[in-house]
């Protein structure tokens, strides 16, 4: 069989194993994910690797090579409540099946590979994202150990039963010294390359990100009784911000800002909405860029102040730096891509990602896979076979280009 | 004591009487209408008027003249919850005053005057408006006694528990043919009479009103992985329709509309809105005027469809004609009102009241009282001591013109 057609079948296996009985959903440290680890586990050892599982749950296969030094390549086996089956599985079972080509290809490696399956990305039973990364980069925040989930499990105990080791969660760490960098592929989770027709894209950073929660406050007042000129309508003053933000998003390449969330008090039919509160998320591979966005969002707001006599406030939620990818692997990546498809897009990568806490000890690339009508996070999400295989390909080449790059050294 | 006085008294008084400890409460045929009915019964009493309560918890004081015709004076006694001391009870109490003012003028009348106090206008209790007008009108629906309250009472019920017969509402109704006419007196509950200074004001009609609710159906997406381009965000096409309407209704002279209720789906701020529903509320006293106006705004959703690539559409809650009052008794309270100040606003009544019931079998007027910062239905709603003289010495100067018009015929 060949090694794409065994990543589908793999997937849809993986698929399977699930918290619940009707839908996937595998959370940190659940019983799902014992499961995954295990059957990843087998098929790791299938592929001649010698296998651990790490202090916090992270699946690592190791493939020894010649040198001291070891290329990562994975991505998360942790999934969202109602899962699609490629967001994080499909990266691992890539990487999975390229170590085991190369294996089978019987070519002396001047570095080791390991495989590694986060055990935690999603963050959804803690709500404490990317717990895997997080302590293989040695940033794990050990009061997150006290945090408990829905049911009130200390995530500390949930560790423990899971097999892991609360104490020791220093000795998931890396040292970054002894790795040449992490490689992963995802599902693209957008729409970009099924619009430019491409199995693959290449990831040149992953977005810097600002979330703000913006009040607009007026006053309410009776919507029969008080005229037009004499209102001070927040509803309509938030109107206008939405659409500034919207207008500026689309003038400024690669930005894009999202009001997701709205609420209008005192929310009746019959009332003029005297306060709205709405949530702000920019994002863009160049921080400078997203802060002057961030900047001219500010201004509109003042200008909606001056022009409706509504009071806008806004409250930093979070800020988030772009993290570049490394030129050097991307490079080595799009030459691989070249390889399958005449024209890469370069992107940046809105969502996070297991590469974006590794890049804190080691390089980091990542190849994107086209997806289904940009459908992620949902049951119906989809990738070709044809890509999977495509995609493959390329990571296999990919460790062919740093193994030539490393005996030409 | 001068009448004025007393009604501010009385005002106060009225205040106390709730269906809860702490805020003004007084639901139909509640126990705060009970005692509020037995109040203001015997306040009629000493005024000399004979006082029945009707099937359905109307409270009416006749004050006997000559000839076969009445004049009927009124407002409600209920409430919103945690309202304010003047809607509806300021009405009731001035038409009190105006008749104990007649009888103690012990001028002879060439028609009968009753007060009547309506048991139910705001609909609180069993979300059905105008229980007390409609029953005296004659268009109350029978079906609406099987309506529950929040604790599962019907109105049937209720209606027998207060010591109405709710098999013998017919009996509340009044014969046009009797009727000279139905005067309420009312706080504005907006702001235009404080901003043109006048302590009153003439209402031209009760404004028609359009109900709608309006849904935007677009493209759910990740907020950090679709680009602005590829976006169909139902949230920007709400903005950008809530921002026309706002537009158009400053155009149009007396035209209000309200956006007052919004909902995103799925409401999170990292994705992208892909439905969004909205309330739409239009108001004005020309019915034909508001019908362009609605035209309008569903254009306006035609052209967001297809520049949006956004599913819109429309469904109508509610329509209700404009109410235009009566010529030739708001003439005479035009003509009372400027014996007291120097200029009369002539202003829609954007709100709904119990005059617009009652015009179905009599010509109706009303009179705008101002009130505090166009405030109502909240503990803050006030209106000034002067303001409510000068009310009464309008409705008692309008009654005096109505003797001397009849004594000329």
């Amino acid at each position: 069989m060949d090694f794409a057609a065994q990543v589908v079948e793999r997937l849809a296996a993986l698929g399977q194993i699930s918290d619940e009985p009707s839908r996937l959903t595998r959370l940190f440290a659940g019983p799902g994910m014992r499961r995954a680890n295990e059957l990843v586990g087998s098929w790791m050892e299938q592929a001649g690797m010698s296998v651990r599982q790490d202090a916090i749950g992270n699946l690592i296969g190791r493939h020894p090579g010649d040198g001291a030094k070891t290329l990562l390549l994975g991505s998360h086996l942790d999934t969202v409540r109602d899962a699609g089956r490629f967001d994080g599985m499909l990266g691992v079972l890539l990487a999975l099946a390229c170590v085991d080509r190369c294996r089978q290809s019987n070519r002396a490696l001047p570095f080791s590979l390991e495989v590694i399956a986060f055990a935690d990305e999603e963050g959804v039973r803690y709500q404490s994202a990317y717990l895997g990364s997080r302590a293989v980069a040695g940033c794990f925040d050990p009061r997150d150990l006290a945090r408990t989930d829905a049911a009130g499990v200390k995530m500390s105990d949930a560790i423990r039963a899971f097999g892991g080791d609360p104490a020791r969660l220093e000795s998931c760490r890396f040292n970054a010294e002894d790795l040449l960098g992490y490689v992963e592929a995802h599902i693209e989770q957008g729409p970009v390359l099924e619009r430019a027709n491409q199995a693959v894209g290449l990831v040149a950073a992953i977005a810097g990100q600002t979330r703000a929660r913006i009040e607009f406050r007026g006053a309410a007042g009776h919507a029969g009784t008080v005229p037009m000129n004499l209102r001070r309508d927040a509803l309509c003053a938030a109107a206008a911000f939405i659409l500034e933000v919207e207008k500026r998003a689309r003038q400024i390449s690669g930005l894009i800002a999202t009001v997701g969330q709205i609420a209008a008090e005192p929310h009746a039919s019959n009332v003029i909405p005297g306060a709205v509160t709405l949530s702000l998320d920019a994002r863009h591979q160049d921080d400078q860029v997203r802060q002057e966005a961030c900047d001219h969002f500010r201004q509109s707001l003042n200008s909606i102040e001056q022009n409706r006599q509504i009071q806008c406030s806004w409250q930093s939620i979070q800020e988030t730096p772009s993290v570049p990818c490394s030129p050097e692997l991307s490079d080595l990546l799009r030459q691989a891509a070249l390889k399958h498809q005449p024209e890469l897009t370069a992107l940046a990568s809105g969502a996070g990602h297991d590469a974006a806490i590794m890049a804190r000890i080691t390089p980091v690339a990542m190849l994107f896979v086209r997806c289904r009508a940009g459908l992620s996070h949902h049951p119906d999400e989809s990738v070709r076979p044809d890509d999977i295989l495509v995609a493959l390909d390329v990571l296999f080449d990919f460790v062919s280009l740093m193994v030539q790059q490393h005996e030409q050294l």
